[in-house]
């Protein structure tokens, strides 16, 4: 079943204790398309200026990413970003933000997205991510939401009312604390669930994830990784292999949900071992399954 | 199979967001020994003064704590500790420390321990928990040592040389990294594991745990608690109900290590719910295989 995918797409330059990249392909819809398109074709909705390479377009459709809802727009330029990570490889430090095209950005869903079964709107501005929602034609069987605290400080009445909207929340543990001002991530968790979502989400970087859903709780390991190469991409990666997942089984019923959770994570971890995409450009599905078997081998008791 | 635990015995007076106990039981040792006790007879060594209430005597040997092990100095006062938690429920603050008989504690094995085949030290003077060594007459099936960073910080070529004659270290995510030097876990337990022990266990709070053993990696899931009431004596807890398990099941072979560290994860799940030993107090054994199944179906996928 295909997915849409709406979120941004940039170029980045980054530098990580392990190294450094110069505007090489980034943004929050790029890193979970990429990751969503192992498990299921992928309808792209976001905008490039006419800088971006025709040769980028052309990897996208290769994966199997339409990029119909890719706007290009005429004499504009792409988005960037510029930031680099410490040694707390959680926390990304911004020191350049280019909005460029995203400043007018305003998604337009071609027709042939407009009844996907399964939408999941990428990191960026909650009144943009409900103009979204407003574009299909049916209710999609699900809705994925990710955010991140830019959002959460600057627009929160915004961003609470496009969750109640959706299905599933995806965010992290300090992007839950700040946006229910709870401590405890399982009243955090409860608190969001309470707006509408039936599924909750809370990344904890190194320390897995929590799932939070009408079945109780699951808490997802994270592969102890001894080098983290760069982080940028970490959350969309995990959100895009989540949803693939998720689309590839049709549905969330039974275990699939917890499934789709370490898939997510599975594909977080491969992620971070290069810069860029570099890492999923160069990844087999062979070696997908292999690292969930060792997800399996590292939970089992 | 019976073990061995030495460490403290304490008078706590602790205040956390939940509320405050003055004067209650405490200690290393008592923790370790009151969680060990539900899976294993134990037998104590520690040193109290002759302020301690005879009725906490018969508490421990009720619960198959054998005392004989547990030195009451005349004249001398218990050792007392104080403190508090803030909002960051992983770290005490200590507000005052009276080591009265500690000062000059000297463990003894009574002839009946010394050829226990497990031996626990817990968090105390690293020279002392080599001295506690030696005096076992035969060597252990399986010596477990748990520290903390005073001794780290005051103490770490002791605290090495005692790592390299044990057969598992315990220890917490920051005291592994102060203790090796590195910020990445993977490579601080096999730091540790060079240092001679063949496992490695780091505790991570409300994000689970790690083991290291000659396997691969385990991540127990932590138990998502709503409330955390008095944190003092988690640690401890979990490093009882750990080694009592493997006590229980004679030995770490297969699948009983991962086991064991789920039950010592039950066990400070179950403390943590209230004040110095209450909750141990009124623990049956029903309720700990309840929590056990729970922990299986917080990490299967």
């Amino acid at each position: 079943m295909s997915i849409v995918i709406v979120g941004t797409v940039a170029f980045d330059s980054v530098e990580t204790p392990s190294g450094k990249a110069d505007n090489v392909l980034g943004g929050s819809a790029t890193y979970a398309a990429y990751s969503a398109s192992f498990f299921t074709p992928v309808q792209l909705v976001s905008v490039v200026g006419d800088d971006f390479p025709a040769a980028e377009i052309s990897a996208f459709n290769e994966r199997g990413i339409d990029t119909e809802g890719l706007e290009i727009q005429a004499g504009g330029a792409t988005f960037r970003w510029q930031g680099y990570y410490g040694d707390d490889l959680n926390a990304a430090q911004t020191l350049a933000t280019d909005l460029n095209v995203l400043e007018t950005f305003d998604p337009k869903l071609p027709a042939a997205y407009q009844s996907a079964p399964y939408l999941f709107l990428g990191n960026f501005d909650p009144s943009l991510q409900l103009k979204a929602i407003r574009q299909m034609r049916t209710r999609p069987q699900l809705i994925i939401l990710d955010t991140m605290n830019l959002w959460i400080d600057i627009k929160r009445d915004d961003l609470i009312t496009t969750i109640s909207e959706v299905d599933m929340v995806i965010l992290n543990d300090g992007e839950a604390k700040a946006l229910t001002g709870e401590s405890n991530l399982v009243r955090a968790a409860a608190l969001i669930k309470g707006w509408g979502p039936r599924i909750v989400i809370i990344k904890k970087g190194e320390h897995g994830a929590l799932l939070f859903d009408e079945h109780g709780v699951f808490a997802a390991p994270a592969y102890p990784l001894e080098e983290v190469f760069d982080p940028t991409g970490a959350g969309d990666s995990f959100a895009g292999g989540l949803v693939g997942y998720l689309a590839r089984c049709e549905g969330s019923a039974g275990d699939n949900l917890r499934k789709a959770v370490v898939y997510g994570s599975v594909m977080a971890s491969f992620n971070v071992e290069d810069f860029t995409l570099n890492r999923f450009r160069r990844l087999t599905e062979a070696e997908i399954e292999a690292r969930f078997a060792q997800f399996q081998q590292l939970a089992r008791f």
